[in-house]
């Protein structure tokens, strides 16, 4: 594989090699899809936001002592991160009943569930990303027992820290989803991106349903204000985690 | 509540009221629908041939221990069933891969699983009969733990003593739903039928993978011949019950 080559373009980034093979330079676009791809769009700023959001946000999880596949930032919209083989689960963490798990279950929206609860979907474009029961996951051997239990926990440690850090953001963390992947080492690193593509994030100081909204759900449900509640969320970021220094 | 007044109507049976309180009449209609009732039509013959299936089914199962809500058959497609309170859950036991587990997981139509897998979906034509987490099943409360450790159990043996059954009728048991209901001695009782409109049945007979159909695929999938795959069950049950005795 050539240096710096485009290895793989999904529908936010850009994986390109690097001169070190364990190393890869994500870049995130602006490109914006909804409901596995039929809806698309651009979010203005989006790439460089969702980068410096997520940079942040792995870089306070390391001190936490969670181990990321976050290395550097040298663009604004560029991440350098540890090469690693994606586990094809998507994991989602939920504190507050929305999106799917409403549809599916008739459970209100914002019903506040008496425990986070971690669900497995599989990354898979393909099948739409269908949810998992525990069976399902064991039976097609996306991951192994060990890996699972891992990543339960994991799931829930980041959980835990992410509505302690969104909270001093003002910020409630309704959901979220994670990736994790294993690099050359064996090591189970989180991977992928955290922000406001793949958090359901709610604005505490606003009650209407639609206007505390700042996240994806914005451009899915075309409530509009979408850069703006993406620019918003950085600037909370930037001065959560300057304020704590 | 009145005697012999209608209480439900459903999609293939309607249940009235009879003299006893604890006593219901089924009564199996012709209409087949499919895809949650999206797709409609008529299977002649179909309410005396899966009454007949259903009332066989029941009374071999008690012959192995297994409670059900069976009575007895006052007519060729009506059954008096002991009224239960049904457990909003459908109860899918599978064998080998079909429907809609192959559509997502994308395992191929067939795939011969190494252990039966029992899943749990959620009744309600409103939602679409999602398919449940143990996690989901859990915070809709829609059983109790134990009911849910009961249910599975008695699954898993229903489905042993049907595979042994079926085979008997040169049929494989792909897969088939059950559903569970408490009667007013809280005891927990199979209940609703078990016949091609719920069952996956495969004539061993056949290879081609659209000729050894016997169930309600032929009405989903348009695949002809309907009534006299339905008619050809009936018989094989009718001679497998026969000729144990
Ligand atoms: N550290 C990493 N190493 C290898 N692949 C990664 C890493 N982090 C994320 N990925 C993968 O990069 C791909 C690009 O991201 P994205 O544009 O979100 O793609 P997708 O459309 O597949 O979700 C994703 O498939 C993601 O799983
Ligand atoms: N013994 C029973 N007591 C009470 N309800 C029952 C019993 N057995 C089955 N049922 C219910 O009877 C209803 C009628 O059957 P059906 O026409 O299949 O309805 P549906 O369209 O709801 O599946 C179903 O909702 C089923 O759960
Ligand atoms: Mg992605
Ligand atoms: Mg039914």
């Amino acid at each position: 594989m050539s240096v710096n080559s485009k290895i793989y373009e999904g529908k936010a980034k850009i994986l390109y090699s690097t001169e070190d093979p364990e190393v890869l330079l994500a870049d995130f676009k602006d490109d914006a899809t909804a409901f596995n791809a039929q809806k698309r769009g651009s979010i203005l700023g989006k790439g460089t936001i969702n980068c410096s959001i997520s940079a942040k946000l792995f870089q306070e999880l390391s001190t936490q002592g969670i181990k990321t596949h976050f290395i550097d930032s040298p663009k604004p919209n560029q991440m350098r991160v540890k090469a690693v083989k994606i586990v094809p689960l998507e994991v989602v963490v939920r504190n507050i009943a929305a999106g799917s798990l409403c549809q599916q279950t008739g459970l209100p929206l914002g019903t506040v569930l008496k425990q986070p609860l971690v669900e497995f979907y599989y990354k898979s474009d393909e099948l739409g990303d269908p949810l998992l029961t525990s069976d399902r996951l064991r039976l097609l051997e996306l991951a192994t027992a060990e890996q699972v239990e891992t990543i339960t926990h994991l799931a829930l440690q980041i959980n835990e820290f992410l509505r302690g850090f969104w909270e001093r953001c003002g910020i409630t963390l309704v959901d979220f989803k994670l990736e994790f992947g294993v690099d050359s080492q064996q090591q189970l690193l989180l991977a992928d991106e955290i922000s406001p593509d793949t958090c359901r994030l709610w604005d505490q100081a606003e009650n209407d349903p639609n206007r505390r909204v700042m996240d994806k759900d914005r451009f899915r449900r075309d409530l509009g204000n979408v850069e703006n509640a993406y620019q918003e969320v950085l600037q909370r970021v930037l001065k959560a985690v300057e304020s704590k220094k």
